[in-house]
This record gives C-alpha cells, sequence and structure tokens, in this order.
C-alpha cells in the first residue's frame, strides 16, 4: 500500500525514485545510515544522562556540545524511513509507514525537545539540562515504544 | 607498550579507565561509535560530491546543511580511538596507536578542511565548495590509506 504523504514529509517516505537514490544507494544504506544517527544520538544522550543523574560530574562545556551534537543529529533520522526498509538488519516497526502522520509528530517533537536542550545547555545550568533532558528521555522512550522492534 | 600522548590527546588513547568508561562502556562501543560517525561523514561526503562533480544538480542549503554536519562530526571520532580497539569489528590499522602524533595531524587537518568546507559552503558558490571538498577527500583519503585496512 502506498499513501500519499503530505509534500514535506514525502521525501521521508519516498521509494527507491530519483531524489532518495540521491542519498542512499540502496535500502540496506538508509537503514545503516539511520541506525548510525541512533548510535551517535545514544551515545551522547548517555553522557548527558550520567552528568544530569549525578554519575559523572557536570561539565558545562561537554554538556552543550552533547546538546548541540543531538540537536543537529535530531534532523537527520527520517529521510532514511524510506518505503520498505522495514525489513532487513533493524528493528523499525511497519506502524512507521502506516502512521506517517504520528510518526512525523514524533519526528517533530524529538527536534523541538532537543532544541530546548541544546538552549538549556547553553546556559550552563545544571537544573536546566536535567528537566530539558528528561523531556529528550520521554520522547525517545515514547517513540521507541511505539515504532520500536523489542 | 604505552605512548605518552600530550594531554590534549590523550583521552583518545586512555585505555579503558574512568573518564574514557563515561564515554563507552565496552570497547566493542568505541568501536561501533567511531564506525557510526564515518557512515554519516560518507554520506554526507557522497551527497557533496554528486554535487561537486555535477551528477545531482546544486542545491545551495544543502550543501551548507551537508558541509556543517561534516565540521560537526569531524571532532567526533578520535575519542573513540581507544587503546586496544584495533581489535574485531574494525579495520583500523595498529598503526594509529604506533603513529599517534602522525594520527593526530590527520584528525585535525581533517577538522581544519571539513571547516574550511562549512565556510565555502555557507557562501554558496558552487566553485568554492568544489574546490574546498577536493581538499575534504584527499584528506580522507591520505588518513584511510594510512590507517585503515582494505
Amino acid at each position: 500500500m502506498r499513501i500519499v504523504a503530505p509534500l514535506a514529509f514525502s521525501i521521508a517516505f519516498a521509494s527507491f525514485s530519483a531524489p532518495a537514490m540521491a542519498q542512499f544507494q540502496k535500502p540496506e544504506d538508509a537503514v545503516k545510515y539511520r541506525k548510525a544517527v541512533m548510535t551517535i544520538m545514544g551515545n551522547h544522550a548517555g553522557r548527558l544522562g550520567a552528568m544530569a543523574n549525578g554519575r559523572v560530574p557536570f561539565n558545562a562545556t561537554a554538556a552543550a556540545d552533547s546538546a548541540a551534537l543531538l540537536e543537529s543529529l535530531s534532523k537527520l533520522p527520517w529521510e532514511a524511513f524510506v518505503a520498505g526498509t522495514d525489513k532487513g538488519d533493524t528493528r523499525a516497526k511497519p506502524e512507521i509507514w502506516a502512521e506517517q502522520a504520528k510518526f512525523k509528530e514524533n519526528s517533530d517533537k524529538l527536534q523541538a525537545e532537543t532544541a530546548k536542550l541544546a538552549a538549556a545547555a547553553k546556559t550552563g545550568n545544571l537544573d536546566s539540562v536535567r528537566t530539558a533532558f528528561g523531556s529528550v528521555g520521554q520522547t525517545c522512550k515514547a517513540c521507541h515504544d511505539a515504532y520500536q522492534k523489542n
């Protein structure tokens, strides 16, 4: 089934026709790319989490760097959820493609929350980072619960 | 053999003691992280290369985004070359650890060249992007030739 998506989101759900091909040669490349983004995001979320919960001392510069990186990376994975890439070495659920508007809401929310986290981290205030990080964490979890296989 | 490295670079060659552990739980995590960074860098270098050589039309915004991302990502992989991580699922050559000063020169050069590329891409001038991209490509290749197994 091919669902007609709004233009702004259609790139993410394009088949492997010309525009998507420019970014990903093969479906496996799209899967590998979005997993790579998630790997780096997970690592830097872990660094921020360790500071937020006091497991490691708060380092304002490192926190700001990790938060800025999360904001940049939060824009990337979505175009790689190309139609048909719920197969192979991926935990992506088919619901991603069946519920495109809801999935886009989740991806928009992550971008908004990581932007807030980056702004909070720039202030160098640990309490602000902790609050903003909590929202980012909830956003990650909600989307993974809905759209990622265990 | 453990070589004493200058402080600024010592993190990259730390063993799995406290500071490095905060970033990577296991040696495999460090390998996975640096490979993820390279995957994303390779993808966006590919997008810029396609524009630089005319395979796809020049899109100034997309080029600036990819170049800014390359500049950010160019800072990341080095701390993940933790001592002892030339084993497992990696093509990293032992020379990385035997020639730390030379490897650092290469990593510094990549960061400098991607910064120039990001600046060039901000101007929106394709010729400038092409020139700067050429230097980035040579920097990637020189380091891969020296420090990556085929």
